[in-house]
């Protein structure tokens, strides 16, 4: 066999696997919308099923022998041999046993996690969080080589990044993010909203700002579903949002934030469809795009003076007198116990505390025990407030009965991403805010696809961001930023 | 390998295998119902990915040994072996070259026959359809082994009924229905509905008849589609339903329809879940439930009182006077060209020359080019009007373009089961004329549920008739039911 064949063997391989994975991500989101209640139980020897498939061909010995023989000429060959090769080395050097351990002890878990967070008891949700650890521990020095054991697991969500670069980095953010939040929460705050805003209205101005950031329904669609997301590739890239009563702007920022991700792989170029480049290339550089389009445009003081016109349009007035105080309204920021309700200046705060603790934890140099009395103690340290519950506190996630261990601090560094590509788009864009002043985010959202969106898996994570920025990510500019639009905005 | 543990290993593999046709089926659903348009290309990928996965499995030499050696000891065990041992053979009998281009050849065919179908022209289909059967007489020798062609493809649909049974039945049914129809036409008809009918309340109505006849919606859901179907088995049962602004009839009756296939999967016993016993054990006995939901019940005098009611609560007056007036209207039969819009005294007219039609086809005692003058002239004879154009006539349906032959009679088949079912289910439940007047179904579902629906796959189609109706199934309890009912309703 040559090395040519090989290659195309292994792209036809491959690319009934990336259509079986398709299958079994609208399989997921089939579940968080339409699925009748009674099929749950259907669902999981459905899900099952699905995934042995996806595992036997993702351990196929063939893919072996044709990584061994093919080569690869451009670029974008190249780099779907690397995305290749590294699934396939990761996805073989887990012992079959131990990939079930996790998949039961994961299924089993969430229950206990669901209960005790329901129950506030963190004592009886330790002992499985201590197991899942282990096997999380097992699993990371069988593939770390004797390596970092956390770098391994976090290689799953953000392919070449590193702990101690992170933490390099949010050990930069954290004192100016916490002089920040203390600052702004001395200074006076604005009224929230105190009223009713009706469903069928914010669905309305929900679907009118997905178009506006450039989400093609024909390739996509809105649903509601208990929690947010977006799901698939390509052509077929579906989001959910949520209404609140009282909280008009969780449904539409929630919109704006999934139809960032919904964008960014909607914007993959069409060649790259079923391959290894099909897809945004890491978590990190996923949330860089959902965050520019939900804070640094979405949240903009240009582009919310259109959306107090389009929400007096819609929902006559509510109570907010003109643009600026409506900026201040959508921008307010307060202290909270939960990570998916808090704005711009305590987000990464809550990302970072859960960096540093998994971290230990990982390393063996947190027990389980003493968990719960360090994310109290570092909550506090923090946020100034004490934690009064552990369902405000170390139960509030899902991720680590999950075993999703690696994968916070992929949230933060999105942020610092934006950040910078915030920075290059503003030099490149300069009627940017007269546009978004507009409801006009067309440059914004093109030139975020042409520098970055339409590349998919061409580069490593990191590349991807000097590509489209054209300097070394780092977090000076989301700090910059954030710090100059909150002491603008609380006249600090 | 011990018999019993080829029969667990039998039983191992099918079930993943059933649980990946289930995700299969699924994707159908998603397909007619909520895909984005744009994602067709991307489908068809997905489903030609998954149709591999499920043809590797189905003819998985494993699967042969295991057949060999397994033995099963109750009732149950012995029919899931049944089933598979004649899918093992079905599918292994056909070269993958011929099932390879009998797929290329579906794909293709069904945008020439759209396209022939939307110009009226059906020398533009016929190369293609002539192909169609070409590739079907060679899959059918085969399967047949020596045996009749056009039986070995009825199988697929009906399992060991003959195309020599159907013929006789339905010589006995033609000209009993030829007089029906003409003495029907020669009378007084009532007129249609004449009026618009909203979308929403249809809609609501149509919910509501769902429930009426015992459809569970916490193991399925009602969305709109162009075609109306039902998709699915046990906990997961969806079916779709349209409107049609001036003619709700459509809307209900279909959504009956539908519910009649749902509630027999629904009603199979939740042991068969995931094996060979957990769905509906042929096309025919399926079709007697939807059509025994639909007519027997549905249209009759009794249930379309309480529907009435209904109606005029929805919609209020809508230019009936009375229940006795509503059920003529109901009832309306007509002359017209397309079988999924005729009622009970034309369908079988229609079915009955498909199938006379499509077994001269695979004998090869009728050659495409003169097809159409074949239809048209048996068209004129049975219904006595002359087709006005290809779409009124050779063209109007999918299923030659799709390759399935063998398929039509079974709807006639259904409605013939469906008589048989009805006769013994009147003596059963004598109180069922004065529950329908109620809009109660609760005793009728039962009793099909009971002696029909539960046990699934578990005896062959006809057995399962027998079983449930006590008799050998013949066509005169659904001739004596046509005719007593349109020569009361016509007053003949």
């Amino acid at each position: 066999m040559s090395a040519s064949s090989a290659f195309d063997a292994l792209m036809e391989f491959d690319r009934t696997t990336q259509a079986l994975a398709s299958v079994a991500g609208r399989t997921g989101w089939d579940q968080e919308t339409v699925m009748p209640e009674g099929a749950a139980a259907l669902r999981s020897e459905e899900m099952a099923a699905l995934e042995s498939v996806l595992h036997a061909r993702r351990t196929d010995p063939r893919l072996g022998e044709w990584l061994m023989k093919a080569e690869a000429s451009d670029e974008a060959d190249k780099a779907k041999l690397r995305h290749l090769k590294r699934s396939f080395a990761r996805n073989t050097k887990i012992p079959e046993k131990l990939a079930t351990d996790i998949a039961r002890h994961t299924s089993a878990g969430q229950g206990i996690w669901a209960k005790a967070r329901a129950e506030d008891d963190f004592a009886s949700f330790a002992p499985t969080l201590a197991r899942m650890i282990e096997l999380k521990r097992e699993e990371a020095a069988c593939l770390a080589a004797g390596g970092d054991l956390y770098d391994a697991l976090l290689d799953d969500y953000e392919p070449s990044m590193t702990g101690a670069e992170l933490q390099a980095m949010f050990d930069a953010m954290r004192p100016r993010l916490v002089d920040l939040r203390a600052r702004v929460l001395a200074a006076d705050a604005p009224a929230p909203l105190d009223r009713e805003f009706d469903e069928a209205g914010q669905m309305a101005l929900s679907s009118k700002l997905a178009a506006t950031f450039g989400y093609d329904l024909t390739r996509g669609r809105i649903d509601k579903a208990v929690h947010p997301f977006s799901s698939g590739s390509g052509t077929d890239v579906r989001i959910t949002t949520r209404t609140s009563p009282r909280d008009p702007f969780n449904c539409f920022y929630s919109t704006v934030h999934e139809v960032g991700h919904a964008c960014y792989e909607q914007g993959v170029r069409d060649a790259y469809a079923l391959t290894p480049l099909g897809a945004g290339v890491s978590m990190g550089v996923h949330e860089s795009q959902s965050r520019i389009y939900e804070n640094q445009l979405g949240r903009s003081r240009a582009f919310t003076g259109w959306l107090y016109g389009q929400m007096r349009d819609q929902f006559g007035d509510f109570g907010v007198a003109d643009e600026d105080a409506f900026y201040k309204v959508v921008n307010r920021a307060s202290s909270g116990y939960i990570r998916t309700e808090a704005d711009e200046v305590h987000y990464n705060l809550h990302v970072m505390l859960r960096f540093d603790l998994e971290r230990q934890l990982i390393a063996g140099e947190l027990e389980v025990a003493d968990l719960e009395d360090a994310w109290n103690a570092r909550f506090e340290a923090d946020f100034g407030v004490a934690v009064d519950k552990p369902s405000n506190g170390v139960l509030q996630d899902v991720h680590w009965s999950f075993g999703l261990f690696g994968y916070f601090p992929t949230y933060s560094l999105g942020n610092v991403y934006a950040g910078c590509l915030y920075q290059s788009l503003r030099k490149a864009v300069p009627s940017l805010d007269a546009d978004l002043a507009q409801g006009d985010t067309t440059k914004a959202t093109a030139w975020l696809r042409e520098h970055l969106q339409q590349y998919g898996g061409l580069r490593e994570p990191r590349d991807t961001i000097v590509h489209a920025c054209g300097f070394e990510p780092s977090e000076a500019p989301l700090l910059d930023y954030l710090e100059a639009k909150f002491e603008d905005l609380y006249a600090l």
